[in-house]
């Protein structure tokens, strides 16, 4: 026995972090073939994404894969951006340096964020088939692109060189290349098609960066194209500091140690989100410290004592220190619009509707949820929806049985929204397709390949709730059609059979035939509406037209409202009817006198919109009789959007001040009742 | 645009692996409170069991769970071992600093890997409640032990260390701990009771750790306990080299830059399994390569060529190097009877069957399959079966659904076994569990946290084809209680009817009752086995009786086989009928003439064995008509088990030698046709 101790001991060493991955390279993604290179694909395009983003730049992407040898399934892979290039001198720690980069520390929403991605694909290459990865970049303002082949030292976490130099790059037509990186590698991989391949990445990819331009050229030489759907980027996001909410005691232990701050009320309003002034002095007075003490000069009990009141477990005059929300501008969703123009580019459907909710904050990390839903089209009727998901605009292709958005999914009773789910359980089936993104500071996945989105009660509560108010919107809008549809067949039946009975009755009396203007509208006794949204190719601006018929025998008052894309930064013109804002995206008109038999309409057009944009005009009435066509306005639901309003326009944002002007970004959704917007393509 | 590539660049900088953790402790298994606690067990019990095994002492493990403020959650966790303990001068390193650990590089079956578990702990503590994890340990031949509070220094990666000091440990009974380990950590955690639990970890450790006490006090004081039901430790196991069919291109690249062989046969012998002399000398013909070449020397195409070789897509005289097969002595599988014993020790059933498939290999790397199935009892029919899986003896309790051992459950269409499966597809239902355990030198799990495996093909068909076998089993097990009932029903029937019938009709006619026996014979026309395997508490013995009816009119000849638990160290006495051995674990018994209406019993005992361990006694036979009762022998079954043997007894095994004498687990497994042993606990 003695000495087995020591012995057990003697055998321990560190590892360094590149030998941990190189030998759980499956952690970073890659374990099957087909998966690693689905995983380089990814790595490269997501740093290339992030760049452009970062630099302002409409990013065109070009991918290339080559089969090397396939019997000994060598790939070639080729990524090309048009991003901001990247300095010769730190190439090779962006490449060969694993827990290297810029994104770690920072708040706000990315891609990329732990540094390990693109090593941990010159590592792989280097691995499996023994050769560096090639690196060719151009920064704007140098005569000449970096090149140099990267390789890993494994032992030391170090990259390795060779083949370093300088030469001038030429694009495809002959012409020099301003700025961009292109990253040339090798390695062992399978190609495959099918619902986890490079090919469905990228398209999902497309779904949402509508901005960008992506080109694939596949080992047969075909090359497939996702052009740009718009030509604005996504919002530019900021940094942010840490809200006292998503603080733990080791880190304030931390940042306290380490501040060089000379009184703690300092230390608070610098270093924090959501902190104003008066609340790091409240704070002081709740954690009983002196707001002069210097924050390295706080012993343990005064850090608990900070952060008890940071979670409002310390109160001052009875109440917990009120702090505000951290700011959201350093989100970027991708907004309901865009998801629908890229969902209805790539997905065939007769249904599409989306819905982005408004920030959120859990545990001091912003976040929002986007969902989207398309119904119909050729979609299989029989097997589980699509479900496609979304992390900070990142397709998510594997473990979906394992992310929390699959999750959410799971938790709503589809059944009532006019899907098949055996049991109320598991995502159902039906001919539809589910997008979930989540854009947040800090994406909490299961592992470093990031493909599942770890279990958080709060995210998931807010996924769900999307979810429900998608599903309403749907049943709605399926009721809404069933309605509209009888309606229409009965004013049909009642136009065509009164007259032919009349004109049978009077011929057979052989009297004069009746006119039966009043008795049909007697028997309709309703109002109609009919609106009609349409894309005018000529003027480029999107029409709408609400028309009201009055089939009743009384004179009828009505306030209608319409939603429009005002956040968009759509245009109303041609109004004639007048009416005012009601609220954001929402316009009234007053109609006090609907006289018996008549018809009203309503017109005007939209302007700064692009084709697709706008396809369909929701309609509400105020009054105190139905209009068919229409749904009865909630008024607390109006009341609730100018809270949120209001709210907004409250909202400190001491931390950060935005470069660009105030994006609609960090508003609040503004909505019809549903809660969305609806694009239909035709009956579903 | 000038300036925003340097921009972009200047923020870059390098992280510290525990500050990578610290941010992703959910990686870790540190994400919801709950989870948090169970893996701050898990990890410390793991640490435990394996100090113990590789010590070869049997490990007696307390863990107790206390709550030291309910509001804010902070949760005191003590687990203390009886293994060898840490020298004072590593403490600080096994416990704060992460990738630091003696296993990383060693090819073996053990529970923990990487060096990052304990540690992980450590940081969360700190992280969540500002403190420090109280260690001590205590090695044999000191008179104090260690103590020391360790934290963690997440910028550096190094441990913090304060109250140093020894003291004299005193045992409950208050006499003086001999050895051991003991950790104190207080953190942000909830306790809960359930399937998630850290009580059914505890649990389900017992089952595949039979050789274990563990003792486990929760908040509320009561105490738990699973008690040690063997004295057997597991098998040790070995460290192994790695075999070429494992070996990537910049592993071989690394290793012969690497090596101070002179010579490349000598490199080949010296650092790979499964080569011997001879393969060496071949390789190098295979690869072109000259033998006495220094391996430091070489180029990237001889590094290229000889990885092929490796692969055998070069050849020697048209075909590829005969490498060995690893040796398996780095595995230390269960075993099917304690994996039952564990089971039925643990869940109340009415059939177990359990099944340990022979070692294969993977890329390399040696894996073992085990699988139980549990069916009946209190279990309720209409859930999905539980599902237990384990991997290197550690439970694993989350990500069920995205983890390779589920989907080999999965993949079985278990409809045709009995149990309940819609659409055949998904986890089964009805009243039963599944337990799954792979023991492999290389886990590939999802995550650091140690949940789920991933994909791998080969391993994937190998569970799969140990669970089909154990479900043909479960149907034999049906199919032959069905048809014994029968018979049973129709003997009945006949021994009770017919004589009153022939009572009744003597009466009636006045006649003398005549003798049936003949005609009850002819109509059973049969010959009927009975077995009863029994525990003998006096003797400590297990008694095993077969009984034999010939109900045929004819002499009938016989060979009767039975199984008994030969290769678990049983001895068979008292064996009156003699027999002789036909193949390990299968016993054989020449009866050549059993006259008609003739009863024939063999006796024999079992020693060496403990209660529960052999419960049933599958019996065969060889000859021209059926015996109800038992199975017709299998005859290329029996020559397989024999290849198996011989096999073993050539397989080289020239780069270990084993400290002890063989033991069972190398060997092949050998089982009755169904390839299992079953145990019935009564009717199903």
């Amino acid at each position: 026995m003695t000495g087995i101790a020591q012995k057990l001991a003697s055998n321990q060493k560190q590892v360094a972090i590149s030998e941990f991955f190189e030998k759980n390279k499956h952690f970073l993604g890659f374990d099957s073939l087909a998966r690693s290179l689905i995983t380089a694909v990814k790595e490269a395009v997501d740093n290339a994404l992030d760049a452009c983003e970062e630099a302002r730049i409409l990013p065109t992407i070009r991918v290339v894969i080559e089969k090397i040898d396939t019997k000994k399934d060598i790939i070639k892979l080729v990524v090309e951006d048009n991003g901001p290039g990247i300095p010769q001198k730190s190439i090779e720690k962006v490449f060969g340096q694993l827990l290297f980069g810029s994104r770690f520390h920072a708040i706000r929403q990315s891609r990329g964020q732990q540094g390990i991605g693109i090593t941990g694909v010159v590592m792989y290459c280097q691995l499996t088939t023994g050769r560096t990865t090639h690196v060719r970049s151009k920064i704007s303002g140098e005569p000449t692109a970096a090149v140099v082949d990267i390789g890993l030292d494994t032992r030391k976490n170090k990259a390795t060189k060779s083949n370093q130099g300088r030469e001038i790059w030429y694009n495809e037509d002959g012409s020099a290349k301003e700025h961009g990186t292109e990253v040339t590698a090798q390695m062992k991989a399978k190609y495959q098609k099918g619902r986890q391949s490079v090919w469905q990445y990228l398209r999902m990819t497309s779904i949402v960066n509508p901005h960008a331009e992506i080109t694939f050229t596949d080992p047969d030489g075909e090359v497939h194209h996702w052009p740009r759907v718009t030509e604005r980027l996504p919002t530019k996001v900021e940094g942010i500091k840490p809200h006292p909410h998503g603080i733990e005691l080791g880190q304030l232990q931390r940042m306290t140690s380490e501040s060089t701050d000379s009184r703690l009320t300092v230390f608070l309003r610098m270093n924090f989100s959501g902190v104003s002034a008066r609340a790091s002095k409240e704070l002081c007075v709740a954690a009983e410290i002196d707001e002069k003490t210097k924050p390295k000069s706080m012993n343990p009990d005064q850090i608990r004592a900070l952060l008890e009141a940071f979670q409002g477990e310390r109160h001052v005059n009875g109440k917990p220190v009120k702090l505000l929300n951290p700011p959201t501008n350093c989100l970027s969703p991708i907004e309901e619009m865009l998801i629908k123009k890229g969902l209805s580019k790539t997905i065939d459907s007769r249904f599409i509707s989306t819905l982005t909710r408004a920030p959120a904050v859990t545990q001091g990390n912003p976040y929002q949820v986007e969902v989207g839903l398309i119904f119909g089209g050729n979609m299989a009727a029989d097997k589980p929806v699509e479900v496609l998901r979304f992390a900070n605009r990142v397709p998510l292709m594997y473990q979906q049985g394992g992310c929390l958005l699959t999750k959410a999914i799971e938790s709503v009773d589809w059944r009532q929204y006019g899907l098949d789910q055996p049991g109320a359980k598991g995502v159902p089936k039906g001919p539809a397709a589910i997008l979930v993104h989540l854009a947040s500071t800090n994406v909490q996945f299961t592992s470093e390949a990031k493909e599942a989105l770890a279990d958080n009660g709060e995210v998931i509560e807010e996924a769900r709730k999307a979810m429900l108010e998608m599903g309403r919107g749907l049943r709605k809008h399926l009721e809404k059609k069933k309605k509209m549809a009888k309606t229409k067949e009965k004013f049909e039946l009642i136009n065509d059979i009164l007259p032919a009975i009349a004109e049978k009755s009077a011929h057979i009396l052989g009297r004069p035939v009746p006119d039966l203007a009043g008795s049909i509208t007697k028997i309709m006794s309703a109002v109609i509406s009919e609106t009609s949204t349409t894309w005018n190719k000529e003027t480029k601006q999107t029409d709408v037209m609400i028309t009201l018929f009055n089939y009743t025998s009384r004179v009828r008052a009505y306030t209608i409202l319409a939603t429009w894309p005002e956040k968009a930064g759509a245009e109303m013109i041609n109004n004639e009817t007048g009416g005012r804002k009601e609220a954001t995206g929402v316009w009234a008109w007053k109609l006090p006198s609907l006289e018996p038999g008549e018809r009203t309409v309503i017109t005007y057009n939209l302007s700064g919109l692009e084709r697709g944009d706008w396809t369909e005009t929701d309609v509400f009435f105020r009054g105190s009789q139905d209009v068919i066509g229409a749904s009865k306005m909630d008024e607390k639901f109006l009341e609730e959007i100018r809270r949120q309003e209001r709210a907004l326009s409250d909202t400190g944002n001491a931390d950060s001040t935005p470069e660009e002007p105030a994006e609609p970004m960090g508003e609040p959704t503004v909505a019809p009742p549903s809660g969305q917007t609806t694009l239909f393509g035709g009956d579903v």
